[in-house]
């Protein structure tokens, strides 16, 4: 009875970490497309409700961290186990990256403000975060059904992100240089679109653990990167 | 005599864990202060060797995970020490950041390199990386040291940085204005600004999880921060 009772409240623990961890991806998710809409529709209440729930992302991964580590010293689990408490530490981490670079976008709207963002970059923008959403959005499903094969697809896909942070990385150069007042916002976007194109780097990095997590193993091969093929040298993290 | 082979062996683990930081801190400031050098003087070569070094630090804080975590789960650490080896994959976290910061500079080496790095701009790049490298290597002997008094003290010092890198903003946006052919290469020196200011967040957090480490308190306050003051809004993190 008294091994069963310890059996169940272990489990318990991992279910907590998970449900947390799940919990954190949808608030996450939540503030990136905020961030991108106040961005687009020049909405500074919705900028300031973003910067306001970083707080719940933050204190989340405190708490899943302090779970994780009272949950090793008490259960010594099994590598599996192991692994798997691990993981959650990591991804608790990278969900409240993309927390704050949904944060820092947001805080960018009042400054871009004032001359608006145009018709096509704005529509760019919502492109690119559409992107890295459906990333994220499918990496937390591979989270939640733990499969190696399809977090090894997700890695993959990197690459369309980074092509379509490069494409805006051009087009808001040619708006900087084709009118001067152009600039500081577009200075913004761009550093909006950076923070856009790092979520997709994220959800790689949890791909990653969650094929760590599932197999023990590291993936293989580099990650997809391509840098030097673009002249202008949109470069990519 | 097994009692205290096994206490010896354990304190060996925490030295490992120690010593590893301190050389990851080392190779970190390394490759920030020899990014910057490669990006103001155009050298490529130099600019390779950090992002070749990258894999090391990348590497080390894969190896202070692991080894966190089997001393975790074979000691069954008392409160304090837990705090120490989970500070570890923290600090180990933060430096392997710096780390990828640097190599991120160093990628835009090749982009700016045509047009060259105006001498003022020089300047205040260099300038603004010997501020954040000064609050990492004092973070760093703090680390050493365990002292939570002066932690307390490097995270209300983060300002100046901010202050430098706003300055800098500026700066950067007013040689685009004068002058179009400036905008591409200015724009890859933004980039590497804020990647220097973002170091200053990264040692903050170290002192953070330091303070963490030798209290078990989270230091109190918010984290000083003076977003609003500036006209041109060059948002920090």
């Amino acid at each position: 009875m008294a091994s069963t009772h310890i059996f169940s409240a272990y489990d318990d623990d991992l279910k907590f970490l998970s449900r947390r961890i799940s919990e954190m991806g949808g608030l996450a998710e939540q503030m990136v497309g905020e961030s991108v809409r106040a961005l687009v529709n020049g909405d500074t209440a919705l900028a300031q409700k973003v910067i306001s729930d970083d707080v719940i992302l933050d204190h989340a991964e405190r708490e899943i961290g302090d779970k994780a580590i009272v949950t090793i010293a008490r259960r010594q689990p099994m590598a599996s186990d192991l692994r798997e408490i691990m993981g959650s530490i990591r991804i608790a981490a990278d969900l409240e990256r993309v927390g704050d670079l949904g944060k820092n976008t947001a805080k960018r709207v009042i400054a871009v403000q004032s001359t608006g963002v145009p018709r096509k970059l704005a529509r760019g923008l919502e492109h690119l975060s559409e992107l890295a959403l459906v990333q994220l959005k499918e990496v937390l499903d591979v989270y939640t059904n733990r499969s190696a094969d399809k977090a090894n697809a997700i890695r993959e896909r990197d690459n369309e992100i980074d092509a379509m942070y490069t494409s805006l990385f051009r087009e808001l150069l040619t708006y900087m240089m084709e009118d001067p007042r152009n600039i500081t916002s577009c200075t913004h976007l761009l550093f909006c679109a950076k923070n856009i194109e790092r979520i997709g780097d994220h959800a790689t990095n949890i791909a990653e653990t969650i094929f760590y997590m599932t197999t023990g193993a590291q993936p293989e091969g580099d990650r997809p990167k391509d840098d030097s093929a673009n002249t202008v040298g949109a470069v990519t993290e």
